[in-house]
């Protein structure tokens, strides 16, 4: 049992730290400026969390999927993957002397961007391909790891990593902090986006979501081996993002952020269930800090999600007014 | 600052608290029967959580992976989700006329076990078809709910979801005691397996894999609706679990827990990584309290694994000796 002075110095001790948890809690989102996106997403995380209210939500379900490209990092000039496969086909080219007139190899080792533009997602796909497969899952982590140390963004002259936004990191912490789960819904790959959420986004590599290709477990010299072979198994992307998220999930989001067409079904799927919701999108319209577009982009085009945001009760990020950072201070 | 009555006082309370979590730790298995398997266990877990050892292994690499029929509930006399798909082909007969000629279904309506037998996976997948697909995501649940609160085993006379083992729920709790994150892996429909997985074994949707068949994402009357098709998706078995446990968890296992031939690859996968490693391999030897069955069995045959197991490390649980009891008290 325990003593009076001790009860006494225990309830000081609570005092003491119930009171610096509330001091360091003031503001849970500092790079968003105030103003209605900033009080939406803190209110629907208040009403979630709030035992005594109509709307609680238990943690169990407190599920919540963000797209990566574009909406946690950037997307521009071109999805960061594609990068990595160009610079993947200029470090292999010399071991296949025949890429020198074919398609779009020979565009990608000329840096003709016109013309690999022009030969389309299936060009894109012949890419993938050839640069992703055809290796152990280990040694393709490898790959991914060597080439995220030390390729720099054309525009910002930036390791990738380091492109990403600083108010959607404080957004993750904030919902992690409120006992969400937050996973990533990407149309990029599985395997690629896993090889960095962890130690960038917090998110470990069983609560990501991606595209894949198949691979193959064989055992070779008596050492099981997974090996990624050249073929699409899902593409996570649109309509894949619900029955992705189904699959890898099993549960309904409450919560749904993205910043392009390709997530309007993601949103759409997870807003439309019972109880609490909140769909997030975010639009990129700070030309001097990061990128302006929309509507006519061929990369992360919001086009339809932005007509039908006000009826279905997303709230849209205005990137240029409602964040005060859009990038972590250089390391 | 804390006087020096509330160091003293919390010192008080801080050992009060540490002397009931070491009494309540004294057996985390009591219903395992003291011996070598449970002392290799303990000894595992002991081994990858100490601090100061060489085998320490960091939290967020502690992946356990269960097998689920035969290794957390039973499989006999045939898979439990047969039965559900055999009690639905009885239910669906009446809107079904044509099942009165057509087999399998005709062997399922006349009791006819030994043509099913004969039918073969071809025979299987048409049954799963018939009775899996065709509806959402949301009321296939609902029919597995409703199956599972209703239908009886054929011999224990008690509801599937208490045909557990309770020795592999204590290990399940002991595990995750100890920072692991426990999933399961089965054969079995992905789906069906989470309808139960969280009340029955504490393992969340997300940290179920599976078998599954494809869904396709539509909106239906302005609803979306994620909608379940007669087409094999993927076969989470043999070489497919290590390839399932990738798309999934995106980690190696250290644990690995299975039951027949069809968890071999999944314990070799697991125990040939490097570091501390444990394969477990449930032998069924109890015909009196559950059953006796390995080499020759149709369901869950346990050969190769069990031919394999001394020279690959894999510890051999014997049921009828090492379990003190195999099901939980009968509500």
């Amino acid at each position: 049992m325990m003593s009076a002075i001790a009860r006494f110095a225990l309830g000081i001790v609570l005092t003491f730290v119930a009171a610096s948890t509330a001091f360091t809690q003031t503001d849970p989102l500092p790079s968003w400026n105030d103003g209605p996106t900033k009080q939406a997403i803190v209110s629907f995380v208040e009403k979630v969390t709030d035992k005594e209210g109509k709307d609680y939500v238990p943690p169990e379900d407190r599920i919540a999927t963000f797209d990566n490209d574009g909406n946690l990092w950037a997307e521009k000039p071109v999805y960061f993957q594609l990068l990595f496969a160009i610079d993947r086909v200029k470090a292999l080219a010399p071991e296949h002397p025949e890429w020198n007139d074919k398609q779009p190899f020979k565009a990608v080792l000329e840096g003709d961007m016109k013309t690999l533009a022009a030969s389309g997602e299936k060009g894109v796909a012949e890419l993938v391909m050839a640069t992703h497969a055809g290796m152990s899952t280990d040694e393709f982590q490898q790959i991914v790891s060597d080439w995220l140390a030390t390729a720099e963004h054309p525009r910002f002259k930036r390791k990738y990593t380091s492109l990403v936004y600083q108010p959607m990191l404080e957004l993750l912490d904030y919902l992690r902090d409120n006992s969400f789960t937050t996973y990533i819904v990407s149309g990029g790959g599985i395997e690629f986006v896993r090889n960095f959420s962890e130690p960038v986004y917090g998110i470990p590599p069983a609560q990501v979501v991606g595209s894949s290709i198949k691979t193959k477990y064989e055992v070779i010299d008596g050492k099981p081996t997974l090996t990624r072979l050249p073929e699409m198994n899902f593409i996570n992307d649109k309509e894949g993002k619900p029955v992705g998220i189904n699959q890898h999930i099993g549960q309904r989001p409450i919560f749904a952020s993205g910043n392009s067409d390709g997530d309007y079904q993601m949103l759409d799927w997870t807003t439309a269930g019972e109880g609490p919701r909140f769909g997030l999108l975010l639009h990129h319209t700070d030309a001097e800090r990061e990128y302006a577009y929309d509507r006519d982009s061929s990369v992360g085009r919001l086009d339809k999600a932005l007509d039908d945001a006000p009826g279905k009760g997303w709230v849209v990020v205005d990137m240029k007014n409602d964040w005060k950072v859009v990038f972590p201070p250089q390391e």
